[in-house]
């Protein structure tokens, strides 16, 4: 394939010079804040994305699921974070990466974990790193940092089978802000909160060593980070529609896009039909409750020019419907001929990336690389 | 694996049994009406399935991508109507099908597809067999049966390129309804004006061999089907909370259901967390505008049976949020204790099988088969 026009539709299309401007910029920024910079690879979940941020001066990687943990292991990565709550049942699958040299870290919010952890760890002979989750803004898991229960599991986290690695918060609120002093209250608020739980357990007489925190935005609008040790992001890789509502990018920062043809329209409604729908874009409609509400994309031409007006408005399985109520004048068999091809930018990298098996890397319309990656557990 | 508490979790189940007893029940009604079924194969994706279909007597299949027509011709299944308008780009890869012994069938609902077919199927020396895509609801693609434009496009088709197979009709619309009156009167809709296009094309001197209809809703409401041929639906074979909706179906019916496992408590809130998220899931969100909103779907048991009031109310990649607002005073710790395992129905199976490459096929809770299903394009 030389040109984006060999590429058969549907396509995740990957914009070389917009990952690298995304990985300078975050990395840039992280070096300027004194923290060392761990990336969630849940986004991309390919090697060659990892591998970019990796050279740019990441530190380990952040990881989504134990299968992340594999296949990024088995390529030489050996210092991870799985950044969800383990559930038991996959401790002897953790164990067996740790045995195999891998610096996998576990994260919990609940004494059963911790002890169900140091119990395995200890019949296995096996001292598993475990991080605490804290809870900043109330979004999803993590301990209070004033919870009594915070010390508690820090302390079953003592022994033979487990030892405490720090604390890590995700301010997930973050993805519903949209001006910088809200994202900055956010980022200072995370920031706080993981320092003070941090300085609890420091004040219980236990060893806290890592404070992580991060998401997106809050990684790009924090003004200080004094007291954190590390900071972890995934989505500014590719960036997406979503992350352009919250400000912390631009429309032409996004580096993902999915490649679709026109295969019909109807006229009558303004309607282009094209063979991206749903199982393409995903099911994701991130910025419905946003400022801009971009439908399931915002649409460009193949060079990848925002069309002025048009999004895809509606989905079903493999067509997706492109309209823009706003120029119902407009001739749309003429203006999106059947067969042309149309970029179309995502409200979310993390979920239409995971609908494709590999991305179409591209300078312009010039195709430079093909990328594999991965998904299942 | 013996039974589904050696399975990794997140992961998709079937159940046997009612998976065969929908298969069944669709066949059986089919055949009552007097005619063929030709499964839409969408939904599973899976060869094991589709045979299933075939044994119980469909007769053909229907795809939505040309990779599911690779698949299942790979697989010794001839019959394949690719139920998408053609973009031209992919003649070349429906050309080879054909050539290999693929009676691949197209479909188009405008002129200039139809002038592509029948130009390039001229060049390559191949007649190919094409669908009209009739509108019948406004829901989506498609001619309107009065259109002048269905004579003009089937005159198109007519020729040492391309011969016209017959029309087409999907009543998109049915997923909309919630009553069977509703139903019945969307069925009798697609079906008189897919028959009042068949007969508009032969009015004018054109045969018109095949006339296809269908949707899960319109096919388990029609009362009759006089003047249609064949009838196409894909997702009863596994049933979903949309379908039960719809009233086509009963909870009790849905066979496909994602296994996760409780990995923490947010007991102030009265959130179970699990680890499943919209990863697992799917982002699809069908049952929001329908009577009953599941959220990101219904959560049973182990065993399969509904745990009463609670949903999936909230999902980050690999997280889910189970909670009951009905039911705030339940004790989730004790409820729902870190490690157990539930099963969660799909608000759409379609979307959610997607997320998977496999299904483990369960009886009660006894692991019986593991069958891979594909995806892409």
């Amino acid at each position: 394939m030389h040109t984006l026009f060999d590429i058969q539709t549907p396509a995740a299309l990957v914009d070389a010079g917009k990952l690298q401007g995304n990985i300078q910029r975050m990395q840039a920024r992280m070096n300027s804040l004194g923290v060392r910079f761990r990336p969630h690879v849940k986004t991309s979940k390919c090697l060659d994305v990892v591998r970019a941020q990796l050279a740019a001066g990441a530190r380990g990687i952040t990881v989504s699921t134990l299968k992340e943990a594999d296949e990024f292991f088995a390529a030489g990565i050996a210092d991870i974070l799985y950044a969800v709550e383990i559930a038991p049942a996959k401790l002897p699958h953790a164990l067996e990466l740790r045995r195999r040299g891998c610096r996998l870290k576990l994260l919990v919010d609940n004494l059963d974990s911790a002890r169900a952890i140091a119990r395995f760890g200890q019949d296995s002979g096996e001292r598993f790193e475990v991080f605490v989750e804290i809870d900043t803004d109330g979004h999803r898991a993590g301990v209070k940092p004033d919870d009594a229960a915070l010390i508690e599991i820090a302390r079953a986290l003592q022994g033979p089978g487990a030892v405490l690695a720090g604390v890590l918060a995700h301010a997930g609120s973050s993805y519903d802000a949209s001006t910088p002093a809200q994202l900055q209250a956010i980022a200072e608020n995370e920031r706080a909160r993981a320092v003070a739980a941090a300085n609890a357990l420091r004040g219980a007489g236990l060893q806290c060593p890592i404070v992580s925190v991060g998401s997106t935005p809050t990684a790009l609008a924090a003004e200080t980070l004094s007291g954190v040790t590390e900071v972890r992001a995934g989505v500014y890789v590719f960036f997406d529609l979503v992350m352009a509502n919250t400000g912390v990018c631009g429309i032409g920062d996004v580096a993902l896009s999915v490649l679709t043809t026109v295969i019909g329209h109807r006229a009558d409604k303004g309607w282009v039909l094209v063979d991206a729908g749903w199982m393409a874009m995903s099911r994701d409609r991130g910025t419905q409750r946003q400022p801009i509400d971009y439908g399931y994309g915002l649409v460009c031409d193949a060079e990848g020019n925002p069309v002025p007006g048009y999004t895809m408005t509606a989905t079903n399985q493999e067509h997706g419907i492109v309209s823009s109520p706003a120029r119902a004048e407009d001739d749309v068999v003429r203006r999106f001929p059947v067969g042309m091809q149309l970029r179309i930018l995502p409200n979310h990298a993390c979920a239409t990336g995971a609908q494709f098996d590999e991305y179409n890397v591209v300078e312009g319309t010039r195709h430079i690389a093909t990328w594999s990656r991965f998904h299942g557990w």
